[in-house]
């Protein structure tokens, strides 16, 4: 099963390693000599936790389940973001919490919720590590400690219903647990973010992850049928049925709260057959723009893939250039990947192929396809890798409506660009598809320089603004955390604020529950 | 185009019209000899808001645009269930507003919200008037007066954008204004509920409305991209992209809250290509679960067609029986509706009907399928008929999941039947249909009685009861009102509550936005 990940890196440690050879070949030509920066090691600094309070918090959940070692709380410490890694390297630790508690149960949820308020101690639930935008570094002033509350004993699938093809999941199941579990009842969630291997499904509800399948399978935010929550003032059940009428859908509420309004300890979702027939295909699309045509093509027209992606002339370019099986003629253009999924694939495949090839689209085979669906994981080792050789590598996304799409590009890559200086590499893929539009997933790669943190959060702020100034949203999936509060709060407006901070006064009204993210 | 409803029934007078001669058999056949109670045709109380009110309501949007006559309070008193009705046809007109204000635009409407709150005046936000829960009976008691804020001036198609394929439109305009401004542009909203002719696309947000498409189109929920709403506390725009991980989505938070958290004027909606074909087909399954596990099928492989729904044994026994044209034979078994609409069909359609052949459907042809859709909304004005004869007729309707519908069907059948007596015809059909479930949607029939006001209030309660101690949910598609707060109370919960109180606490602080309505 999946391991807990490196504190300084992204997954397992058995995945990662050095950039192969020609990989290196291709960065240093991009990004000149490379350096290897200093990987600092230091420990922490003592539990700000008091004797007593541990104590009590012992009392709870039992001593085993309280950790307070340098290595669980070092795990614990922030997230996966460029920044994270780079704070985790240059030996900044002052995010750790001071305790890492692991209630066993529902009831212990809401017991050491209990524990919390009467002693105001801040908790941050955790669930897989993999937030990317600051969501597990909660502000600590004015509390008597901060507890991350590991999730990770919560891991059994609680039921399945066949014939609802739902079943009820703890939230601290990772993906691949969580796929195990349903594959022995013929059962797929089908829910693959990048992040899968390691993230949980708690975390996919508390952030609305979505995944690489969500073209068919839809977001983790529409995958959910029910929820179980605690609360500091009680507990909330949410989901009677598929959808209803009966008042606003507070699993939407729940749904993309970060944990500030309480802990997910249960969540139903519809699941479907495993796939018994699959097919991954690579298309050739002249332009960008062509490509999204297409894609939009079949979403309005209802005839979505299983899976589909579209790389912009970038991209296509340095992924196809990466490749030693694909000739030099094929960089050009724009790749498409379609997966087809499901009990019978051929009349949809057909549909799609047909649609596609009307539309300009050129049928490259399956062989690129089944290498995208190998590699659907690595990319973020490779992260690590570039930051080895002194390569600064991250990721953004947002979302928009089609008509907004070529506005949105430009206005982001070219705020990167000019906040990174020259030499900068800015990739971008439309990775989930909707009738009325689509994310755009940008990659930006450039030489670290001496202080790469500032450098980093700079242009990191410039594609922000140019998100939120273009109208389109500053997050498709990663969630809002506390990189981007600034920009949320702009999306949403005052009295979008003003209501999240009604329902956080009211279900959290002494504010433990991760305080300072999300929520402006 | 289409006008404003009588007061005491359902729909145009045009439309409206004795017994058939045919169904006053039936009736008679079914519950014996039909009386005719006396309505009564009473004037109003005068309007309860002082002059000076009256005078400063005026100077906020213009006198022309407040009323306070007989006619259109009377218009405005309550909505369309059958207590309203009754209530109406008994004379009792204590829920009639104080005046009618029709402001003209957003800015007027925030103007005339900043006005109820300094004068503490309730406001009923009034779209067609169709509600069926009480969703117009605000609590008065505590308040300067009651104005019924009709949105029928902000009736116009704000804007398309036919790439993304959405419409901006004001929420007042009805089912049929919308589709005649979106036909323009050669795009359909698809949203057609019974109450289509009648009912806005701001009530359709605001109640979370489900339409006879909606296996295709999805629920009006689903629909929305994008909402504006004016609060006590000023503007809210939500909706920056189709989907994201932007926080909760506050679009599912003012979607179903019934005019209670601002109101809202302007939704943008996703809009669809106007369908070049359509077929409309009926079929025959055994029993209701035959019929509904062919209807599961369909979902849980993603092969739904446009329009599917499928009769009880009873239900089908009476509308076949109505019909001359189909044998007596016929009327045994489960009568299902498919309707299939697109650009191209044939493909789908063929899918379907293999399926459907395969599951034990027996295909009855496409003479019943159009005749359903001739009469799709015209049930409503049957009901007044009866009602004209001493025949009581009300519906209601729940959802949950498909585990669990046949316990709901029996649970909410014998509570009916219990409460009503020897004599009761219950009614059933599956109108929604989800992967994890789907709604039903009872018809009772029963004799009127000496007092069939409390007589109708106990069976809806018993009906209640069954619905949340089934596990099901108080309303797929009607919304809460005030007929269904006390069982949405046990169906969410006091956390739930909580939240939806401290929302409402946050977005209108002293309460004048259509109180006693939704939150318990």
């Amino acid at each position: 099963m999946t391991q807990e990940m490196h504190p300084q890196r992204w997954g397992s440690p058995a995945h990662a390693g050095p950039l192969p050879e020609s990989t290196q070949g291709l960065v240093e030509f991009a990004f000149g000599a490379l350096s290897t920066p200093a990987v600092a090691d230091v420990s922490l600094p003592a539990s700000g936790l008091s004797d007593d309070l541990l104590a009590g918090l012992r009392d709870v959940i039992g001593a085993a389940n309280v950790l307070t070692d340098d290595e669980s709380r070092r795990l614990r410490t922030r997230g996966k973001s460029t920044p994270d890694l780079l704070k985790a390297r240059s030996g900044d630790l002052t995010d750790a919490p001071d305790a890492v508690a692991r209630p066993g149960s529902h009831d212990e949820v809401v017991q050491l919720l209990a524990w919390a308020v009467d002693h105001h101690v801040a908790v941050v639930p955790f669930g897989g590590g993999t937030s990317v935008t600051g969501g597990l570094v909660a502000r600590r002033e004015g509390y008597a400690g901060l507890v991350s509350l590991d999730l990770i004993r919560l891991n059994q699938l609680v039921s399945v219903d066949p014939i609802s093809m739902t079943a009820k999941l703890q939230p601290g199941m990772r993906g691949p647990e969580a796929e195990a579990a349903l594959a022995a009842h013929g059962m797929t969630l089908g829910h693959f973010p990048q992040s899968f291997e390691f993230a949980t499904i708690g975390g996919f509800a508390a952030t609305r992850s979505s995944g690489q399948n969500s073209a068919s399978v839809g977001r983790f935010d529409q995958l959910v049928v029910g929820l179980k929550v605690a609360t500091p003032i009680g507990e909330l059940v949410a989901g009677s049925s598929p959808l209803n009428a009966a008042g606003p859908d507070l699993r939407q509420l729940v749904l993309g709260s970060e944990g500030t309004f309480g802990v997910i300890t249960e969540v139903t979702v519809r699941v479907r057959a495993i796939a018994t027939e699959t097919a991954y295909e690579a298309w050739r699309f002249e332009t960008f723009a062509a490509g999204q045509a297409a894609m939009r093509h079949l979403a309005q027209n209802q005839i979505l893939p299983t899976i589909i992606r579209l790389s912009d002339e970038s991209e296509t370019a340095l992924n196809l250039a990466s490749q030693t099986a694909v000739g030099a003629e094929a960089a050009t253009g724009c790749l498409m990947i379609v997966g087809h999924e499901g009990a019978s694939i051929a009349n949809k495949r057909g549909v799609v192929t047909e649609a596609l090839t009307a539309l300009g689209g050129e049928a490259l085979g399956e062989e690129r396809g089944n290498a995208w669906k190998a590699g659907r994981f690595h990319a973020p080792y490779l992260r690590d890798s570039m930051l080895d050789v002194g390569v600064l590598v991250e990721t953004l996304e947002t979302a928009t409506f089609w008509s907004n799409t070529d506005r949105l590009y430009a206005a982001v890559k070219s705020a990167l660009e000019a906040s990174l200086g020259e030499g900068t590499l800015v990739l971008c893929h439309v990775s989930h598809v909707y009738e009325t539009g689509c994310s755009l997933y940008f990659t930006v790669a450039a030489k670290q320089g001496d202080d790469p943190l500032p450098r980093w959060l700079a242009a990191k702020a410039a594609a922000s603004d140019a998100m939120i100034e273009s109208g389109a949203t500053i997050t498709h999936h990663h969630a809002v955390g506390t990189d981007h509060k600034a920009w949320f709060e702009r999306e949403i407006g005052p009295v979008g604020v003003a209501m999240l901070r009604g329902v956080k006064a009211t279900v959290d009204p002494t504010g433990i529950l991760n305080p300072g993210v999300l929520i402006p």
